[in-house]
């Protein structure tokens, strides 16, 4: 008979197996995004199903069940975080949520993704709630049905989350945005009503795409990302994809006649490809060599764009380049017109078009709409009045339709509820690990102003990403800034940020 | 119990899950030569291995078998033709061969391959053939024992063209090669000696690649190649790619001082990719929906490349085109000139710098060699001097070491043996069928010339890819052009050129 070893490092092996079939198909979904000629769609759904079809065969079958229970409780899971009880851990975790979903619920789920997608294009392109609105009602059903199959403890809405943010709950998340809200509205007040304007206009004139790219590949290549074990492409969406050890694909758009989405869409997603260059290559296919959480993702991404590279000493060194690069166009520009443009705080209707201060109302927006629509709190009909109501009272600001309103998002139409919360969770730990960053790291500025990254990379590297799933969220924040997730520091770096630039805090 | 036509059916959709399998494997292999970064190597290995072997392991599949008992003798194999009669019958072809095979076999060849082309690869770099030797004579083994294993009559060759050219013997080619070496040895000989000089020296001039590139996929898109199903890409190895309907891939190099390579190269995988464009995607993932042979592939881009796209008639209407493209580096140069110029005929080392008619002494050479070591009549050891007896015979010239001899193609040490004659087979097919077509459609040179392809293309699709596998190569021909594979057309068409090109016939 084999021995708890061997058994483990079966599962291990399958494990392994079942993220190479998975990685195959995240190539199939890159090149579906860059390269795929048009008429080969049917093909690639035929694949991509075929190939997400036989990597769920495998994950749940029972062979996996029998192993997680001879393994449970043998001493590979004595010793909390170390690798095996990470994977012993994790792996029941998964295994339960993936079984518990029958497959008929599961087929039923991505069949109205479809469907709702498709009437979510046409409603909004049409500005017409009501022909969406079936179609929310249908996902929130089987929603609601997935988290009674899966279990949860609380409100309802922990059950979605926690496929996303594992172990965050929507009773946390409640308290820390309701303290995040009041400072932040309050913020974007002073600075809307400060008579400062951000000289917005300089990023608007003529940015040949072929700069833009040139320029955002050296900036993603010096704060880290490793070229030869990825890429940069143009795509519809904008995305990074990690396909596994040595292959990190990541996306932008160029538009001539905007800086600013090319080039911090290249340091967001750069950020993404850093966590991923930075998990431990011989964990892959495990959870100990996996991402923690779409929040702590997206706080690298945040970090870079945001923290990084909207920062006055990253221009310091950068601007002479970007001179060089646009020539005439930035001719009677200087640093500091550059940086306040490049930090304009406005509220705006569209999440995806807002910056870093005001996109946090967005969310937040979102976050309280999902959970009282869940809980059926929120009727569905209902979903436009609240979301103009919150719109006006967080950002003062009114839809002329729906289309620029409660339709704008792609994520409920595919069943994506719970998902927004960790784009501002993002923003959150961004901020406070880069606050404990600075106490570690010294004068970050000037290494920034010097075009010296390496060492914040290092310690993230150090801090974060080197341990895959090994701590929970939750965990990992507390072990490296000593305290609990908060919104003091998110708030902190705003206020910093608007003092400089608009005078007021 | 299920009846006849359900057991069919579900025959069919299984061979389609496995071929929808094969095709994400075909990304990953198109994506290894175009885009993958280098540090990707090592997942992509993995990624390839595991997606063909879960393909091995579903078509080797006892139940295969059991559905293939039954199906046989049932009314759906009583025609002849049929498509349930051809699937039926090569899947049990094809599925007789690999569970033939025993998976030690499989493996230790696959392990052999990967050693046999490490050494290769130094061998001739050094062009010290000792170095490959016993590599060469280690796959000669497994191939003999892969032989043993599937079975033949006649030839032990015939176990290995099989997989290549199913159908095809040693002994049919023997006689048909033999019969083309002299006619074709005789009338090279008379173009060398006919003082005649083809201008190759304005094919040496700066051809910018982005002007290739558009004039190559120009000529793509007017032949027929449709690029809403398809892309060109660069990659070193030029090859086509069809991954299914809808999705047919192809790629090429440019050298910037070379015009031929890069144009020829594509229309020759235009010619590949229209066959591939070309079989009925209804039947894709069966063989009903499969191209036939590599020989019967080869015709298609050969056609294209020499027969269509060499022609004096392509050229009047292209040469205009290339002139405007190139503008300066053609100046001086007529239409007359340049046709010349990309028909030279000249003996030469290399099998892939070879011209039409030189290059299928090339081929005849490797076939009688193949023959020889795989039954034994020649020693590995004597492997070098038999080659370069027989390329002074045939082509008069010695190799001044092996690196430019029996090292220079790879296809030894991937132990591709039997695969060398479907690259003449292509061109004899081409020629033939190409003679049946100028019958069947009349002026086609007047065709070319304003343009129109449209008339071959749709003969093509209707005499040849649509069938799929219905016929064997061998009953095609016949049936297309009512004899039997011929040496004579190809022959008449290089007699036809070299009488207008060089004055001789």
């Amino acid at each position: 008979m084999p021995n708890v070893t061997d058994r483990y490092h079966n599962l291990v092996k399958t494990l392994k197996e079942i993220t190479t079939l998975d990685s195959a198909a995240s190539l199939l979904s890159w090149d579906e995004q860059t390269f795929m000629p048009k008429k080969g769609a049917e093909l690639r759904a035929n694949q991509a199903s075929l190939l997400a079809r036989m990597s769920h065969e495998k994950f749940t079958d029972s062979w996996i069940g029998e192993m997680l229970r001879e393994l449970e409780g043998s001493e590979l899971t004595r010793e909390r975080y170390s690798d095996s009880e990470v994977n012993i851990r994790w792996t029941r975790r998964l295994y339960d949520r993936a079984t518990k979903v029958p497959p008929k619920l599961v087929e039923e789920m991505s069949r109205t993704a479809v469907l709702a997608y498709e009437a979510w294009v046409a409603a909004r392109k049409k500005a017409d709630y009501k022909e969406f609105q079936p179609w929310l009602q249908k996902t929130l059903e089987l929603k609601r049905e997935e988290a009674k199959c899966v279990g949860y403890k609380g409100h309802i809405y922990n059950a979605l989350l926690d496929s996303f943010e594992p172990d965050e709950t929507a009773e946390n998340l409640t308290q820390v945005f309701a303290a995040l809200r009041g400072p932040l509205v309050e913020l974007i007040g002073k600075i809307t009503s400060s008579g400062r304007k951000a000289p917005v206009e300089i990023l608007e004139r003529k940015y040949p795409a072929a700069m833009q790219e040139k320029l955002s590949r050296e900036a993603a290549a010096k704060i880290g990302f490793d070229f030869e074990a990825g890429r940069l492409d143009v795509a519809v969406h904008p995305f990074c994809q990690g396909l596994g050890p040595g292959d990190c694909r990541m996306t932008t758009r160029y538009d001539e006649n905007y800086f600013g989405d090319a080039f911090f869409g290249v340091l967001h997603e750069s950020g993404h490809g850093l966590y991923n260059q930075g998990l431990e290559s011989e964990h892959w296919g495990t959870p100990r060599g996996e991402y923690i959480s779409l929040g702590i993702h997206e706080s690298q991404s945040r970090m870079w764009e945001n923290l990084v590279g909207r920062s006055a000493s990253f221009w310091r060194f950068y601007f002479p380049k970007a001179k060089d690069a646009f020539g005439e166009t930035l001719r009677d520009v200087n640093e500091e017109q550059w940086v306040f443009a490049i930090n304009d705080v406005r509220p705006s209707l569209i999440r995806t078009e807002s910056d870093e201060a005001t996109y946090n109302l967005h969310i937040l927006l979102r976050f309280e709409l999902e959970q009282a629509m869940l809980s059926g709190d929120l009727a569905v009909a209902d979903i436009p009045a609240a979301w103009n109501e919150k719109m006006k009272k967080y950002l003062g600001l009114t839809p002329p339709d729906d289309s620029k309103g409660c339709l704008q998002d792609v994520h409920w139409s595919g069943g994506a509820i719970g998902y927004f919360p960790t784009y501002t969770l993002g923003n959150l730990y961004a901020a406070q690990f880069f606050q404990q960053a600075r106490k570690d790291l010294g004068d970050l500025d000037g290494q920034f102003s010097r075009g010296e990254f390496g060492n914040l990379l290092s310690w993230l590297r150090q801090n974060i990403h080197r341990h895959g799933r090994r701590y929970s969220a939750r965990e990992l924040v507390k072990k490296v800034t000593g305290r609990e997730l908060s919104w003091e520091p998110l708030v902190a770096h705003l206020k910093e940020k608007a003092s400089r630039l608009y005078g007021v805090n």
